[in-house]
């Protein structure tokens, strides 16, 4: 008999079980459920329309999803439904629902099936911008501590201000809502019939700290009288730390899904967040780094320190006993496809499609056999301002060093070194508050597709890289939270870190700095340095400057 | 019978000869020569290679151009050989050629003619960088104040550093050729047989100054003893105000261009130089600005000033009875050129084809309607180093604020304005040294293709701009030089500027600043300043920290 993990991983257009071995930790199969509802930007199922900018869900496809993949993989596999020994969930975040007691959403109550407040928020939902800069406003006026855990601003995408932008325009969802709640505490909630807060959730995004809980009585007075008593009206809940199980499979739940019940099952992450213990990180001094479109800086740490410009810190928010630290770069992936689709000459997509490759890999084999330093060029990769650590959206790009000799490849390339650079800027804020890096994994879709990237990043932060070997990070970490909500007498795991140890997966392949082109970029970086002080912190307003008049240009 | 003056324009590939009515200022035709021999680049006619740099030219092609075209373009609108008052020419320059006492050129000794250096060095022959950084060195500690008319820079493209290249690697050249000369003062000594120097080549080539003459035997000895003395031994010669008459055509000559004898012939002007009499002005207060893969400012004053970085300031070099002075931007079309060969996405190559036409005109057509600051970028247009105010070529261009929206055709915008900037930069330096600029005249290639540029010059620069009426403004004025070498019995002008004023040539549409777009672009041009300040006084070595690196590289 075997000993399989399932993981769930709720992303934004689908989800996907993994099913996991935990005793070779070999990926056996997955299955993906797309949401037939998708993401709601133009109007709800009634057809009332929305305004730009808004993105809801239906939670009734997170619902058929997770039946649907977790029966598939199962079958799939001629699984005995006693194999299974847990499971664990990660979600997008903050993906807001409101709910009432018995955990019925209230989208699905008749009067509120139009009411657009009354379905799920998805993070990436932003009608709250008005919110978020009041929240802001009146953290800062009060001197908000929490607020510097946050980089000091507040999001729209988070918790509280979504709640704030139902209370405001929709005060009859506000009042019938017995509960709001993260999408994945709700699953978890449906799984289990026990009501818990995921530590990593709360933490990162409704302002939750493990001493001091959420904010004040006085606080959320401030915002508006009638969000005074929130926490024990709507939230409060036992806070659980990822790693810790949630509960054990209803027998409902275990019937629709095929399994038996009292499975146990684990306290839901944030999808990012799951990445790391997919790349088996258990410890502290090793980042990962999620590189897509954006990037994500995770670290475990033993203490807890303010770190200017990240954009979290929670105990037991990413895995067990340390200290979460999150960090991020706003435009990575993101201004390469800009350059791709914008800056490439003709005769390069004419010869990648005679040579039948993309034009990401054509600039790749141009560069074949580059030094650092012999573009001349430097740019800073601000194309969507700047996370951490200096949480300033009016900020742009720039590329400096161009002559009548530059190539298109040596231009992309710049940028690629530019979101090393401002890495190797996180990793110094890391090492400068206390917490020293001693080595690096990257996930996500560009480290898999472009080993050079892998190697500028080696060679700029002068440390080993390594990269995951799962091209579902988050649902491998999703599994091996599962494992861990199990019993150490069947899985043989100590704790979640002890099973990430032993379940994540890296390529054997290290990735070590060229030492000639480390020395050149040390230099660099100085430069780059220097250029984020100027543009960045006040010398030279000149991009906020630009920014102002082009705005104005649009009135 | 009709009056017509020849303007014989000598470029880099070939020779024109515009045949011009005086009467009505209208340009009846006009023929050109390629030269056969081009620009020897590779090697020389007896098949010996050149280094790299090198460019060379055979003067028989000059000798025989201007007979072809002459004769064309007579027999062509059936003059007869009294109807030519006059005749002017202008050249490249500083275009060298050794010559003997009885004009015979060096390379046509059969001793020489496998000798690279006998041959003629064209302006852009690059064999005397070490030349030049030695003489550049040599004044710089000699304290030698012509220096200052120079930007205080000394060009290997230059009269001096080539003669001393030869000198230092064929001192049998040095030795044998008893003059020296610009190509085109041996064309006029050829036509009137007799010796000249063109004050324009002398003082914007040759550091001539009509109060100090050439630098001092002392300086020359520094350089090298053996060229001690090579001013009264190599160029002495009268030195001719432009718009002075050189002397008469000879027999020998008449008979070659099937012309009559005795007919004026003008002083030779720089080929640059030629356009302001071509674009009509004759006054102090207009600003001619040559637009093409660079950019050249002219303007007449009426007293002497130096002015930092200015490409030289030199009495009666451009028109009679006033200082001619020159100042430069190093690169215009050229970084436009660039940015259309190199960042231009097919679709937009795809789109320019079907509508059948340039991308030039593409870009264009999509910026219908913008306006100034709209695009949030700013750049600094160094791609090819920087010649005035700065007269350093360390440097390296930049752009500025770029977000994930930006469009090529907004960084086209933002080139095309970072030059019209670097203009405004030139118009001050003038302003400041007391030299108030009116109105602006643009001519070259640029200005008369595309009519956004002439507007985004005028609504910049915050002045009323007119553009050059002919396309071969060079030959124009080489004309009009022509006409000025007659006398006023016959033509009816005073002098050359009066000349000018009667046969240069600007379009009747003016074109205003829009005053918004000034607004916006006062603004903007504060922000380059600062930029221009910061990366090009010193602030921030990085651009040359970079140059740096990038040479390490490629050793």
């Amino acid at each position: 008999m075997g000993k399989y993990a399932i993981g769930v991983d709720y992303g934004t257009l689908s989800v996907r079980s993994l099913l996991v071995d935990i005793e070779t930790g070999k990926e056996e199969t997955f299955s993906i459920y797309e949401y037939p509802h998708g993401v709601m930007e133009q109007r709800i199922p009634t057809g009332t329309t929305l305004p730009v900018g808004w993105a809801l869900q239906e939670p009734q496809d997170y619902m058929e999803g997770l039946i649907s993949t977790i029966r598939n993989v199962v079958a799939e596999k001629n699984i005995l439904p006693e194999e299974i020994i847990g499971i664990g969930l990660d979600f997008t975040s903050s993906t807001v629902i409101p709910v009432k007691n018995d955990m019925t959403p209230l989208c699905h109550l008749p009067k509120f099936q139009d009411e657009p407040h009354a379905y799920v928020k998805l993070w990436k939902h932003h009608g709250a911008e008005e919110e978020a800069k009041m929240i802001d406003k009146i953290a800062r006026e009060r001197g908000e501590e929490w607020l510097s855990i946050y980089g000091g601003k507040v999001s729209s995408e988070w918790f509280i201000p979504k709640i704030l932008e139902t209370l405001r325009h929709a005060p009859e969802v506000y009042e019938e809502a017995d509960r709001f709640m993260e999408a994945g505490d709700w699953m978890i909630w449906q799984m289990t019939g026990e009501e818990s807060r995921s530590a990593c959730c709360a933490g990162y995004k409704a302002y939750y700290h493990h001493e001091n809980g959420y904010p004040s009585k006085e606080f959320f007075h401030a915002i508006d009288p009638r969000m005074e008593n929130i926490v024990e009206t709507k939230l409060n809940a036992p806070v659980k730390a990822i790693g810790e199980k949630a509960g054990n499979l209803t027998e409902a739940m275990a019937e629709k899904l095929g399994l038996l019940p009292g499975i146990p099952v684990g306290t839901c992450i944030i999808d990012a967040h799951s990445s790391l213990p997919g790349c088996g990180i258990a410890s502290s001094g090793e980042m990962m780094i999620i590189i897509g479109t954006s990037s994500v800086h995770m670290m475990l740490g033993e203490k807890e320190v303010r770190i200017p410009g990240f954009c979290g810190t929670v105990k037991d928010g990413i895995m067990p006993g340390f200290f979460g630290y999150e960090a991020g770069q706003s435009c990575v992936g993101d201004h390469f496809a800009w350059f791709v689709e914008h800056c490439v000459p003709e005769n390069y997509e004419q010869e990648a499609r005679m040579r039948g490759i993309n034009i990401h890999q054509l600039l790749t084999d141009r560069l074949e056999g580059y030094s650092a330093g012999s573009s001349g060029l430097l740019a800073l990769d601000w194309f969507n301002g700047v996370r951490t650590p200096l949480m300033d959206f009016d900020l742009n790009g720039m590329i400096l060093g161009l002559n009548l000799s530059t190539k298109p490849e040596e231009i992309y390339l710049a940028l690629i070194e530019a979101t090393a650079y401002g890495t190797r800027m996180i990793i110094e804020s890391f090492e400068e508050a206390g917490l020293p890096v001693h080595s690096i994994v990257l996930s996500g879709g560009i480290p898999i597709k472009n080993e050079m990237v892998v190697q500028v990043y080696a060679d700029v932060c002068g440390r080993n890289i390594k990269v995951v070997d799962s091209s579902q990070s988050s649902a491998l970490g999703a599994a091996i939270l599962g494992a861990a909500a199990a019993s150490e007498e069947i899985t043989g795991f100590k704790d979640a870190n002890d099973a990430a140890k032993h379940l994540g997966k890296v390529k054997e392949k290290i990735w070590e700095p060229n030492p000639k082109n480390t020395e050149a970029y040390h230099l660099l970086y100085q430069e780059y340095k220097k250029l984020h002080q100027y543009f960045g912190c006040g010398s030279n307003d000149v991009m906020k400057k630009l920014n102002e008049l082009r705005r104005t240009c649009k009135e």
